[in-house]
């Protein structure tokens, strides 16, 4: 029986992150979050705060995945055009939610200003949207369809994602084993071969690295069956021990 | 004058990232590194370690840039497939490059096992293809065209660059202010629209964050003329004075 794989994609919008001044810290969030709602995060996009960018890397990846998320660009200021471009990708209008004004209403109300026109911009959503609660500040996340609009600040991000726990339709999690061991990975290039080859159900990455003066690498079996992936672990461990590597002191 | 503007795109393969197990590093670091050669990262993707993924991404990307990077997928074992990969999509065989398996060799001579053929596996680059030296292990990084395949882990991705520096033509580099402002950004969202209007060859870009238990905003002015930037970032400088928004004390 072949399972259902559900797939979500990413764009992660921010001319910030492009410049190398911000250190990207949705993807992995995102990332992880999806694991846990089984649902295989199979690509991210970086894109500018460029509107044709945005409606081309939208159009392209929530039609080939289950799921789609942005972040970032869903702010109140000129350089927020999230939902202006997924309108525009979705071909439907730019309309104020009169949930989301009254939430900004409540939330502003006590502040110096008030519901100004500016922050009235991230009551903005494309027409059609529900919102995604913000539990950490005023504005909202917006879903349409397949597509997730989340705030760009992680933290916030954070806090939408857990209001999205549980609400996707996803598959069987993806489990996985890691093994560490003191070894340059081309030593054991022929092993993981040969293992992965006979656990059909598994895949195996190997990842070097380079700590405390020496080379190691860690191996990470994947599945989404609990006995293909014990199965495999305990075929790759044997493996590593007959061929005298050792392993990672205390785990990875 | 209009400057011609120099793009480039990067490719993030690897599972390791879209798991969310690994934190990516080289996105900022290819980031902060075109910034100085005066090259703009237009869009990044991280894509699953799947040859057609890869073919697709390398296809659109190394014809809408001027540089291509990738990083990832150009070790020795069998998840390694960035070489198939890039020789797909460049329509070229994969060849063995004498000067690479002259490097591995010597590389290898004193460890045990030697130039084993996983190793060897290091050696293969797409037809034409020339080397990008690799001071911090044995194999090297890949050059054909404008698409440059450099390695995966972050210290070795970062001995390429160095490598590269100074090689690969550009223009003016990207100049950037930031002032850090304790104020929400809805706050000043009609000032910076007015400010960077004012100022056409600068872009301004505005970033919240939560710290300390206060909210601020940094505000971050681009431009590739020195001379545009100061005057929109004095402009900007007074407008938040005038309105008065404390700026963050030190800098941002």
């Amino acid at each position: 029986m072949t399972e259902r794989i559900w797939t979500a994609a990413l764009i992660v919008i921010g001319d910030e992150i492009l410049s190398g001044r911000t250190h990207d810290k949705n993807i992995a969030q995102v990332a992880s979050w999806l694991q846990v709602q089984g649902i295989r995060l199979a690509e991210v996009r970086v894109v500018a705060d460029v509107e044709e960018h945005i409606v081309t890397a939208v159009n392209a990846l929530r039609a080939a995945n289950d799921y789609l998320f942005t972040t970032g660009g869903i702010g109140p200021t000129h350089d927020d055009i999230t939902v202006d471009a997924v309108s525009r990708a979705l071909g439907v209008e730019v309309v104020i939610h009169p949930e989301a004004r009254a939430i900004l209403e409540r939330y502003y109300a006590d502040k110096p200003g008030g519901l100004t026109d500016a922050r009235l911009r991230m009551a903005r959503v494309p027409q059609g949207a529900e919102l995604i609660p913000n539990r950490m500040s005023g504005a909202p996340g917006i879903k349409i369809g397949n597509v997730h609009l989340m705030a760009g600040v992680p933290h916030i991000t954070a806090g939408m994602l857990d209001a999205l726990t549980g609400t996707l339709e996803g598959g069987a999690p993806l489990k996985s084993e890691t093994m560490g061991c003191w070894t340059a990975e081309s030593e054991v290039a022929d092993l993981l071969r040969q293992v992965e080859q006979a656990h059909e159900a598994c895949q195996i990455g190997s990842y070097p690295f380079f700590r405390e003066g020496r080379i190691g690498a860690n191996f990470v079996i994947r599945s989404t069956d609990a006995d293909a992936l014990a199965a495999c672990a305990h075929d790759l461990r044997n493996g590593l021990a007959d061929a005298g590597f050792p392993p990672v002191a205390g785990g990875i």
